[in-house]
């Protein structure tokens, strides 16, 4: 399947990660259209400015990216594609300025606290920026000539504005990776192994979980992620994400989600898109 | 119960969140051990310098602190107690200084992203500078005497410092709370409803989680929390975080987690204690 020419949206600056997901997925030929937060993301695609958006949804080191969640729940657009990122922050500064310059370090609040400790042992007295986007803060400080600073962002960022790696792989932790969705307007019948993506809850009688997993395992569906969070302003109730592997086109899928639904009082399906790698 | 003279560690500087809690759970009259990370804090309870250790473990709109949970599943200490803390960001400035004022903004990173839009609307020119604490950012404004510049951070701090107001409840979602857990080397065996938090793992056959959660709904025990987590290295594998209403010392709770352990690859219990308000 060829892309070229689709419009691309995601969050960030030119050589965001979510720039390298939406490569990792579409390739480089389609057109990539930054925005600044993942509100205008979703507006884009809404509106038709864009055909597709790339949205992290989850990290390995952080968990679950509730706001995106949030925006899927409130927006009416579909997960038609997922993709696995692996995110290495790299210590990115103006050609020849050294590490002894560094007086500021340029980052997402994210990648800041991702990078703590190797921060505090390799720059104990540089101050930390929070800037709205990691590759957003190394092409701030490439436009300004800020030559005592320096972001943390991907490799690709550094190409892009020309920038030095000063110091690879700065995260503390190298299991590092981050889960992003693709959405549009139009839902996708996938084919090959799917994944769906719900959010539902239910009155909280006991067992009512279980009572909802059954209609899955009844089936022999298997699940890769089930998550609960308390319904905002609701003390005992919950909103449950779950990730299972079927699709909602297919039989054994259409069957489940309707027997989910006589036992939740909300439900809504995300999407079902083929299974990333 | 009297806490007098009991020493309580936390994360951030006197004034920060971490330190409201613990005055929730102990009252005021104890001795507040402030520590620059996580890790210090679990060092200190652990070695004996502190009694107990108070740290965040979730909260309403970021998720699960997993950095905690890895340092409960690493280290040997026992969940005795929890607290719900509501936050509240304050941008704290020092007394006489105005909005027009303000060119930089101290926090922590999740602080930061918390009021991303209204410190945009507030203040979009102002730099935010990443701190390793809420409190610690409105302590340095005050102790360097900076007057370009704003904390964001509790009342509290705000107060402790003897520091300035300049904007009430910069939070974006006014439904901001965290969970703290109580942490000590001993578990306790709590009196009153008792909740449970454990871990565990198991070898990924469909349907093994529904095989699980049998374990508490055959016991009518009713669940508070549950959240999948991809095993660092291993792909199709999980941790699951339960949090479950009863201890692992009255007959059921124990029955459910002896049930437990024989179908699971790996299970640890990171303690009963009495359930928060």
């Amino acid at each position: 399947m060829t892309h070229n020419g689709l419009r691309v949206a995601f969050q960030g600056e030119r050589g965001a990660y979510g720039e390298a997901a939406a490569i990792a997925f579409f390739g480089a030929s389609v057109q990539f259209l930054p925005y600044s937060d993942f509100e205008n993301v979703f507006g884009a695609v809404t509106d038709g400015q864009a055909d597709r958006g790339v949205l992290p949804i989850e990290n390995s080191l952080v968990g679950s990216i509730h706001r995106n969640y949030d925006l899927l729940l409130r927006q009416n657009l579909a997960i038609v594609g997922e993709i696995q990122l692996a995110i290495a922050h790299q210590l990115i500064a103006l050609p020849g300025v050294t590490l002894a310059d560094i007086k500021k370090i340029y980052s997402q609040p994210p990648a800041l606290d991702q990078c703590m400790h190797s921060l505090t042992k390799l720059l104990p007295h540089a101050e930390r920026v929070a800037t709205y986007d990691t590759a957003g803060g190394v092409k701030m400080i490439k436009e300004q000539h800020i030559i005592d600073g320096a972001g943390l962002a991907s490799e690709r960022a550094a190409i892009i504005y020309g920038m030095n790696i000063l110091q690879a792989d700065m995260q503390d932790n190298a299991e590092n990776y981050t889960r992003f969705v693709v959405v549009a307007r139009e839902p996708v019948v996938p084919e090959g192994e799917a994944k769906t993506s719900i959010v539902f809850s239910m009155d909280n009688v006991p067992g009512s979980l279980f009572k909802s997993l059954a209609v899955f395992a009844l089936r022999d569906i298997d699940l890769t992620k089930i998550e609960s969070r308390p319904l905002q302003g609701k003390r005992w109730q919950y909103f449950f994400y779950i990730d299972f592997i079927a699709s909602q086109h297919e039989e054994r899928g259409r069957n489940a989600l309707n027997h989910l639904q006589e036992i939740t009082s909300y439900l809504k399906v995300l999407g079902s898109y083929p299974r990333g790698v």
